[in-house]
């Protein structure tokens, strides 16, 4: 993540985490190093995409460890310590991290990376009930994330697998560059993967029964499973009930790839000239480029960074005085796709004016530094 | 990494940025999962505290991993992309990750862990006047940040080892969880490591000739190093000067381990009850202890709460309104370390007062709610 992606990076998981603190998450970090014997615990030690480490190192064979490529076995044993009785339930605790999976068949750059980064979520109950109110309440923050970053995400029912039988959910969006497959009903919004999807009413849809099903690429944003007592009974998570009983704890774990969204909104928001970023994670909301070098082209450049900077905030401006072509600077501009281009030269200075330019229009035009001011607001 | 630690963690890690971005670091983020190629053209595959990962991955045996310890071959690969002429340079990238070391002795916790966190400054210069100018410039910095993170660090001398002939610096806080042995003078700032000191004194600073060496426990939270041309040459770095001739890169590495100045915090300000968190990482600046769950009781709090989160910010208070005993909460409040306690109470309300405690302080005092004001402006 060079600078700029890095940048667009932060604000997706402020988003992300703005969310998750306002279904009562609370965040913490957990190891990237997960012991061996956690995931023996799970029965996890010998999956496909784990990445064993500590073979190489004579003297520390007994600390081997597998880098954590989700994290259930952790927080299930950190939760032991901190969950005993009714009155600590129910709990949520996430994390941005990133995570590590062997995967084969890693070529779609971002998309899908051995190193990625992903927010996860986990939940803690004293019922089913409750899981089943939380898990509405995770789908409701994940359309808000989704929607605030300009993303049009489809639920989409999945298969459960070792977990649970009932269906889990996939956050899909639908677009050429993803490697999933999506059948949906083009009237209502019910959505099925690939692995579950059978068609037995003809093409029409067996929820709204009036629209037509569809299918189409997707890229998985997101995912949230019910994981019931899976792990907590595999990691001896009780508590004590009102009335002294020992229950098992049901637990649920909810991700989110922000890595993986940037290069959605990346295949989602671009043109043949570069990236045109939604406003809110943009790496610059404002991009000024200053075309001549003489003192007054110079002078009239820094007063209009000034006024930019003192409405949007400096680092929301990218200034480039760069002694270059403009033809460069302006290419520049187009590739990292500000949303907003402002150009101070001889002639915006001879008519009085700034030139403006959205980044998602053909057409600048000139306006004044009132205008500015009303334009940025 | 708990929530409140975690807080804490972020806090240092943003008095780091605030100073890296003041000498022109560009934050970025490099790949944990760095592949064996890189070691292997630095010569550092075979170094003792790699970890290597991909080894049990049939399909995979081609994309060996050492997980990334330090990152001057990811960064010198990577500059190659962006620096070719004498106007690229000078340039400055940093970035805060966790890294991974096999440790043979990782035993004091969070001092020394075998997955901890480090911000890395990499700079790169075409000269060896500029890059000993910008060395400066981050000594300044360091000193910057750990003066603003209350800590008492001194520069210590330290070996090149196989990078260069010329002194490293360390960032030694001296404290007795440390494990390395510090040399220094009780008058002037002269300080040397065990490695390279010599007594040819007679117990005289060498430096100022009149203070006295004395010997101390150190905890290193900081090094810098002069690199050189060692990755340079490695990775074939060099830039066109102004006579259009190739030269070579000149590189600095600048470290700060995060973590362990979050441990280094808590040896230096702790007493028998808990922490004595300095204010600016403080996970929160104010813990407002409810006692007694009267509805009187609980509307003051719930007014006090009002006025504090008005003017410290919601996120910096602290609200416990559990139902526990007064001693569990008091005890609590301690062991979190807030630099401030609030008391709302039955008693504190007959007073029309609230009772306020520094952490630092024995005694608690009662004031009116304009007093606090005052307090937390």
């Amino acid at each position: 993540m060079l600078p700029l992606g890095f940048r667009v990076l932060n604000k997706i998981n402020q988003v992300i985490r703005e969310e998750m603190n306002a279904v009562c998450g609370e965040e913490l970090l957990m190891p990237a190093l997960v012991h061996k014997k956690y995931w023996e615990q799970s029965k996890r030690w010998d999956v496909d995409i784990i990445y064993k480490t500590g073979e190489n190192l004579k003297d520390l064979r007994d600390l081997q460890y597998g880098l954590g490529w989700t994290h259930e076995e952790v927080i299930s044993s950190i939760a032991k310590h901190f969950i005993s009785s009714y009155k600590d339930l129910p709990k949520a605790v996430y994390q941005i991290q990133m995570k590590f999976r062997a995967e084969p068949r890693a070529q779609a750059g971002i998309l899908r990376g051995r190193e990625f980064l992903m927010k996860d979520l986990y939940s803690f109950h004293a019922d089913k009930k409750d899981l089943d109110a939380y898990y509405e309440k995770v789908i409701g923050a994940y359309k808000k994330i989704f929607s605030r970053l300009c993303l049009k995400a489809k639920v989409v029912e999945a298969s459960g697998g070792a977990f649970t039988k009932e269906y889990t959910h996939e956050f899909q969006v639908l677009n050429p560059a993803g490697e999933d497959t999506v059948y949906y009903c083009d009237s209502c919004d019910w959505a099925q993967n690939k692995e579950i999807f059978q068609d037995g009413h003809g093409g029409k849809c067996p929820n709204c029964k009036k629209g037509n099903i569809k299918m189409d690429h997707g890229i998985e944003i997101g995912n949230i499973f019910k994981l019931g007592t899976k792990f907590s009974d595999a990691f001896n998570l009780f508590y004590l009930d009102k009335k002294g009983d020992r229950q098992i704890v049901i637990m649920g774990s909810y991700g989110i790839g922000p890595t993986r969204v940037l290069g959605t909104l990346v295949e989602e928001y671009n043109d043949e000239k570069g990236i045109l970023w939604p406003e809110i994670i943009a790496p610059f909301r404002v991009h000024l480029v200053v075309l001549g070098d003489s003192e007054k082209v110079r002078k009239e450049a820094e007063k209009v960074y000034k006024i930019a900077a003192g409405l949007v905030g400096e680092s929301e401006v990218l200034y480039d005085e760069r002694t270059a072509s403009p033809g460069e600077k302006l290419n520049d501009a187009d590739l990292i796709g500000a949303p907003l281009r402002l150009i101070v030269s001889e002639k915006t200075i001879k008519e009085k004016k700034i030139e403006v330019k959205k980044r998602s229009e053909k057409s600048a035009k000139l306006i004044s530094i009132t205008q500015l001011g009303k334009l940025l607001k």
